[in-house]
Order: structure tokens, then sequence, then C-alpha cells
């Protein structure tokens, strides 16, 4: 009876979850700024002084061209591209604060930017783990479960760009196998794979056929977020620079974040760190405004720090805290919208997972984040995608929502009719104003078990990764796909079976 | 081995918790403001008319009779006593806008107020859990343990207020042994009980042993933060009355807590929740400043939701994070030092007690809270005071305090001669500018681990609750009591037994 009333809750639980629906996010708070204006101008002209003295080396020669060609300063035997900072300005002037992308529903149309937020889920893991399954190599049918979830968890505003790496399958057309998964198991927007001309191209060939559009329409009302990195310090790889530019030429949106850890790739302080930051993303968006001038670009934010005993990466630590509100203020000063992250570095979803995240996710949304990246399902610094921790980063992010909805004071709010109406010692829960209001009053969890340790106990003592994987097995099959047109579907599955001949015939 | 080196490992830890100091913590950043400025006035609006029209009911004698005294309109037949709002305006003019308490030892002294924020333990529970010992009755010998480890936090400011009741003890009388144990067994200023004008009197009696001063000295300078609660809504009960009185009379700082659960006390709107919980508090103000012009007093909140499936309380919850930065704004607006919680609903140490506490603790810190109640051990909706809850509350306090130290952004931090030097594609492990700032550049935390998976599952792949457990262990084998003169020690299990003997007489 247990089980059985466990499996009802279950069941209402992943309803609700496509209650609220597909919603714009929205801060209407102030945003929290950790440095005085002096300091953001500091980190500016930090920034500004590393373009011009000591640049960027800039690994592909079409990129190296099209830099020289906008003005900046490329010496073609080092490959080092300086900018002078009245360029890397108008660079950023062309750049639009705001952006809007949609999915192949109409509904599912997410702004960026401007307080405007949109949550995605992890992106890139190599491994997946669930807590019955175990931690495993990725593979398309564990990619595929976590691309379904993601469709179905309305908080969830875009797709990952590939949740968990389909390592089972051939890595030269993987991409392939991807992309048809987002277009067909999900009507959310989604974030293609960024290395290389090819798997733009397919990307951008591929979202031809699902919104029955030109280049020029696709471009003037965005499908795609392009998430991709420097090497940081100061190097832009070449099929990354490829890649960029073809969605850069394409209008879609583009973010490029440097991977600036402090005290290995970057300075051991925050400052340096955060002046290098700036000053690759401020680089790639110059490249990116050189290819096609008013391209949405979005500056990207990781900055956070090692270990310094192990020399390993840290999340959610008080220092990417405080590195996500700087980076948030320094993209509003240059009014590009931001992209940060929900990361931890725990190996289990368990409490340190938990707080973590909430310490990036708090300098996220306080800083007026646009793009969400890796917002849920990140585990052990993003080496695993887990199935648990999509669903407590979801709540997460939920409660994130519902704390920016804020409230009501007004007449009618305030209920001094019925605060007198019970008068002292009495209570609320049969007044005329509670029964108005009690159906949706609150915040209504996901995960969170508000039984007492009583009630708690019968139903299995689970604690809340537990119920998160009782709850994602419930959610996978209750799972329906979005309608799609047949012929769409089968010009799409005819373009991967062509485009992998083809593949296939190049690699031998 | 991999014991041992784990063992080693927490001994580090336990030593290291030490590390930082008892010190004081300030928020540099501007309060998070989730209401306008016109929200704000009509919160007030509206509780000066509940205090106005509706009142509330003083149930005991020589509340009603100062408040009389004072000028506010009392029916001594129903026992409501009305306050106009000039005199509740002109209590908390009364009232400092800032606080400090000291311990035994001089140097734990902390501010409240302004910024400047004081954590606490968990108060109150009747239940103790830990992962290996299970959960049961509070004890005198748990309340001791959780003591020392409160002792041992440096990121606990003051004592919880009896984290947990010793039940296997004569209720008459324990309060006895909770105040010898706070003598003894810590430093730190401590909470003592506040219900009955007995159990006052006991607490400045051994205060004036302890510090060998008089009841002048007491009050210039405080030793204690009395917390206390309202019988929501608008109820004050006759014992808890005569406890602040006898407080307020030594001077020694007050806080009164409206429980205003909005669905049950209060009613189902967060506006309606916070005017009845300003009313109430500022009721209680007017009471203290009556007694003791000047006395400080902290504006008490504690306003959240209740799951309205079932009744039972919610903590932690969206709701619950509106409600504080909202009491924060209020207590402001009084220009009063503020009181918050760290507080979830959870049934385990597990993500939902972290990610619920998160909510409370980012609502609580960017509110500004002058002292953060309940701030290490709660679970269950305050009825377990968890050991293993204690130590990743110490750590998300730790951090939150990190956080609060922000960075510098000058020339040197800015590094741009180290970016310079390591140049593309380097890294800065070796730079003189990351040795000379690696050892203490970043937060070293307490339970939180940064091992990669290898690492972690030959170490015996613990979650964080579990590293807790061995972690609380370590510090209790560590704990040595602060030094105490023979002849107070003396004097005050003298003047407990003293006590107990009158206490069982006239039981008898």
């Amino acid at each position: 009876m247990t089980r059985r009333s466990g499996r009802r809750s279950s069941s209402r639980n992943a309803k609700r979850l496509a209650g609220p629906g597909y919603r714009q996010i929205r801060n209407p708070y102030e945003p929290l700024e950790v440095l005085s204006p002096e300091a953001v101008e500091r980190i500016h002209d930090g920034a500004m002084m590393i373009l011009e003295n000591d640049g960027m080396r800039i690994m592909d020669p079409d990129a190296r061209r099209i830099l020289t060609e906008a003005g900046f300063d490329v010496d073609e035997g080092s490959h080092i591209a300086r900018f002078d900072r009245a360029g890397i300005m108008e660079a950023v002037a062309k750049t639009p604060s705001t952006v809007s992308v949609r999915g192949r529903d109409p509904a599912k149309r997410v702004e960026i930017g401007g307080g405007a937020m949109a949550f995605t889920a992890v992106g890139g893991p190599p491994f997946v783990s669930d807590l019955k399954g175990g931690r495993r190599r990725g593979n398309h049918a564990d990619m595929c479960d976590f691309l379904r979830l993601t469709h179905m968890l309305d908080i969830l505003h875009i797709e990952g760009g590939c949740s968990i790496d389909p390592s089972d399958l051939p890595a030269e057309s993987r991409h392939l196998d991807f992309y048809l998964a987002c277009c067909t198991l999900t009507d959310k927007p989604w974030k293609p794979l960024s290395v290389g001309r090819d798997r733009a191209a397919d990307a951008l060939a591929m979202a031809r056929i699902v919104y029955g559009e030109d280049d020029a329409q696709l471009a003037a009302d965005p499908v795609f977020f392009i998430n991709t990195n420097t090497n940081t310090p100061l190097v832009l790889d070449p099929e990354i620079a490829v890649g960029i530019m073809e969605f850069a030429r394409a209008g879609q949106p583009v973010c490029v974040t440097p991977f600036a850890l402090s005290g290995a790739m970057a300075p051991v302080t925050l400052a340096g760190a955060l002046a290098l930051q700036t000053a690759e993303t401020l680089a790639a968006c110059a490249l990116v405004q050189a290819v096609r001038p008013g391209c949405p670009y979005v500056y990207g934010s990781f900055t956070s720090n090692v270990d310094m005993r192990t020399g390993s990466p840290a999340f959610g630590t008080p220092e990417y805290t405080l590195a996500a509100q700087a980076s948030g203020q320094m993209a509003r000063y240059y009014d590009l919208p931001w992209r940060s992250s929900n990361v931890n570095t725990s190996n289990a979803p368990d409490a340190q997972a938990a707080y973590e995240s909430e310490m990036s996710l708090w300098g996220a949304v306080t800083g007026h984040v646009g793009v969400l990246n890796q917002g849920a399902g990140w585990l052990e610094s993003g080496l695993v995608a887990s199935f648990e921790k999509l669903i407590l980063d979801a709540e997460m992010l939920q409660m994130m929502a519902a704390w920016m909805d804020g409230f009501t004071v007004d007449d009618e709010s305030l209920g001094l009719g019925a605060i007198s109406e019970v008068g002292p010692g009495g209570h609320f829960f049969g007044t005329a104003h509670t029964l108005e209001r009690y159906t949706d009053a609150f915040y209504a969890p996901l995960v969170s078990d508000w039984s007492n340790f009583e009630t708690w106990t019968e139903k299995g003592a689970q604690d809340a990764a537990q119920r998160a994987h009782v709850l994602w097995q419930q959610m996978l099959a209750d799972y329906t796909p979005p309608p799609l047109d047949e012929s769409v579907r089968e010009a799409l599955e005819a373009y991967v079976v062509r485009r992998k001949e083809e593949i296939g015939r190049s690699a031998t």
C-alpha cells in the first residue's frame, strides 16, 4: 500500500511538472553587485590592456583574415591578434543587448538578457549515472532519455548541448544522431555542437528542414544557442573558430566562454581571472561582429578556482559565486547578455551537490544571468550527467523561478479583514480569504518531501536523491514525443542517412 | 590504509575549523530588496491598523499594567491591548539600531545589525539524531556534545538556545543543567531560556557569577541574546511575557518572533502574514521599551508557509526566502536589527536539507540579517538537532562568510604582468604571482570533497552526510574545554545545587 501511494504521488508529480508551463523567467529585483563601479572600470581597463598588449593567438587562418580585414593588428608569424579598445568597443556596440531563441513549438520562445533568463540542461559530460544503473560511459539510449526528460521539465528552456555524449556511436557522425534526437524528441530550442564547420552546417541544414525556413528567416528569428570556449589563456582553437564563424554567418546567437580557472589557466586572483575572461570573450565577440555585424553574442563566464592542493577545479565555491556576480556586472557594463552555470564538484547527488549548486544558482540569478548553461544534471565537475541531479536541479530552478515571481502587496493581499475576523488565538484555515487562495498560494514542490518523520519513514525513508530516482523513471514512462509532421521526420532521417554515407566515404 | 588516511584528513579538517577564528561577519553589499518602498509602507500601515484596531491579547497582568502605564489602551476584560501608532513609533525610536553581545572570552564579541551579523546554532529541538546513533529523544549527554561542537565551530558566534532538550533530566530544573553547560563547555555568548521568571533570574544570576559583574555592568555590555515568540495570531503568552520583561529589566537584548505561518496562524498571503508579523513583534518591542527604554530589541521574523494539503509547516521554500528578505526590509524601515533563520523541512541531511537551507540562508544574508537563529543543525522542521547537519550548515555558513569577504581589484590583483609572462597557451601554476598567494587564495572547505571520482571511490564513496559524521566525531575527540577559574566553577555548581534544592522543595 505504501508503494502504491508512492506511485500515485509520483504520477501526480510527473504531471505537475508540466503544470506551470514553459514560461519566461525574469528577475524583477536589482542585480546583486559585488564590485564597485571603479572596480568594474579597472577590470575593463585590464582586459583592454591584455587585448592591446598580449593579444590572443587565433589558430584559424580564415579567422585571422577576417580580423585583419576588420582592422585588428594580426601577426601572421605568431598568429597573435592584438585588439585596440576602440575596435573592441565598436564590436560590443554592434551586439544586441537581448536576444530571443525559439523552439519548433512556437510557444517555446525564450528571451535572454536584461533580466530575462533561459535555463538549459547540462551539456557535454562523457559519463552518465543514476542510482540504480551506476556510473557508465555516455551512450545513445541514455542521451535520448535525458533529452526526453529535458523536454518534459518545463523549467528548462533550452536543451543542454548534448547532455550525454553518445560514445557508443562513431565519433565522426554522432552529432547527427544527437541533432536528430533534438529535432524529434523535443520541440524546445537546442544547442548544436560548435566544433568544426560540418557540425555547424549540419545543424543549420536540419533547422531549415524542421522550420521550413531559409537562412535569412532563421537568422531573423534564431533557433539555436551556440556555446563554445576559448583555450584559456588567450588561445582560440581553429576548429572552434570555424564553428563560431559558421553560426555567426547564419545569425545564430553565439557565446564564447573562457575556461578561466583561477590558479591554473588564469591568475590566482579573481580580479586577474576576470580581466582575462573579459579580454577573451570580447575578442571572440569582435570576431563574431566582424563576420556578421549585429549577430547576437553573449558574454561567456565560467571563472572558478582550483583546489590548490591538487590543481583540480572546484565549482560552486564562494569564489565561483563572486566571479559569477562580477561577470554579470561586466556583461552589464558592455550591455551584453550574460551566460553563467549551475555547477558543483560533488561525486554524488548529495548535500554537497545541492549547496554548491545553490551557490552557483544564487550567483547567476542575483547577477541577472541571461543563459544558465549546465542548468540541470551536472555532477562530478561536469564529467557526469546524473538523472537524479537533473530532477534535484529542476526543483532548485523552479524554486528560484517562484522566488522571482515575488508577491503582491495590496488591500486584498494584506487581508486585514481576515485578521480581524480570526482575532487573537484563532487560525486562518477556514477563512474565506484563505479558501479563495489556498490551492495555488504557494510553490508546490517536485521532489521535496514535507511529510513528518513518521510518514516519511512509512514511505520508505527515501532521501531526496532516491525520490528523484523514482520520479525520473515515472516521468520517462509518461513521456510522449511532441508532434512532428511525418514528411519532416522523413526528410530529417534522409538527411542523416545521406550525411553519414558522405562521412563514411570521406573517412575511408 | 584508506581508513587511516581518512582519519588524518579528518584531523586536519578539525584543526582547520579553528583556523579562521571567531570573527565578525558583515555584508558589504547592498541588501536585496523584494518589496518596493510603497509595498513597505503598505505593510507598515497594515501592521499599524492591526495594532490600533485588533490589538493583541496580553495574558500577563504585569505586562498589561506596564503597557497601560506606558499610555496604551488596555481592556482588562478581554486582556486586549491596543497600540496607537505614535506610541509604537516612539518605542521603535528608543530602540538601538545595533547591539553587541559578548561571551566570557572577551575576544568573542559579536555585533548585530546594520549589516553585521551573528550566526547561532539550532535551538529547541526535542529530538537528536546522527547517522549511526539514529533518532532519539533529546538528552543531557547529546546536549553537551552539541554544545562542545558549537564551541569549536568558529563560524557560530552564539550558542543556539539549548540545541537539544535534555529530556532525561527533570523538567523543572533542566534549564540549570543547560546553563551550567553553557558556562563551562563554551566561552561564547549563549541564549538562556525565556519562558518564566525563574529561568530568566537563574540565567542572570549565573552570568553575575561568570562575569564577576553586577546587573548594571551586564546591562551596559550585554552577554545574552533572548529569543522568544508570540502565539500568533495576536497572543502574548503569560510566561513568555514574564521572561521578556525580566530580561528587558536586565538590559539584555530581546527578540520576539511571531510564528506567522502563512495559511495557518497567519493569512495565506505573504503580505498579510508580514503585516501580522510586524504588528506582533512591534507590540513586543513596545513592551520591552516600556520596561526599560533603550533596551536592545531585535525584529523577529519566521514567516513561512504551510503545505496546504496537510497543514504542516514548510521551510526553506521560495515563500520563506521572500518573507525573509521582506522582513529585512521592514526591520530596516524601523531601523531595528533583524532576526532570521536557517531552516528546512527535510527528514535527512540530504540534498533537500541543503537546498532548502540555502534558500533560507540566501534570504537571510542578502536581507542583511542581524542574528541568524537556528543557524546550524536544524532538521525535520526543527524537531531534530542533527549532528551531521551541524557540520553541513557550518560549511554553508563559512561559504557565505567567504562570499561576504569579496575580493580586491587593484594593480597587483589584476596581475597583468603575470598574464603577459604566461602568454597564450601557458599556465599560471608556477608564476611568482601565483606562488606568492596560493596558500590562502581560496576558501578551504570543511566537509566538501573535491576529489575526482576515482579517489573519492577509493576513500569509501562517502556522501557529504557520511563525511560530516566522521568529522564531528573527530572534532569531539579533539575538544578541550575553555579555561575557567576553579572558584567560578565551584560557585556555579553551588548555585545549581542550591537552586535544584529550592525547586525540589517547591515541587513537593
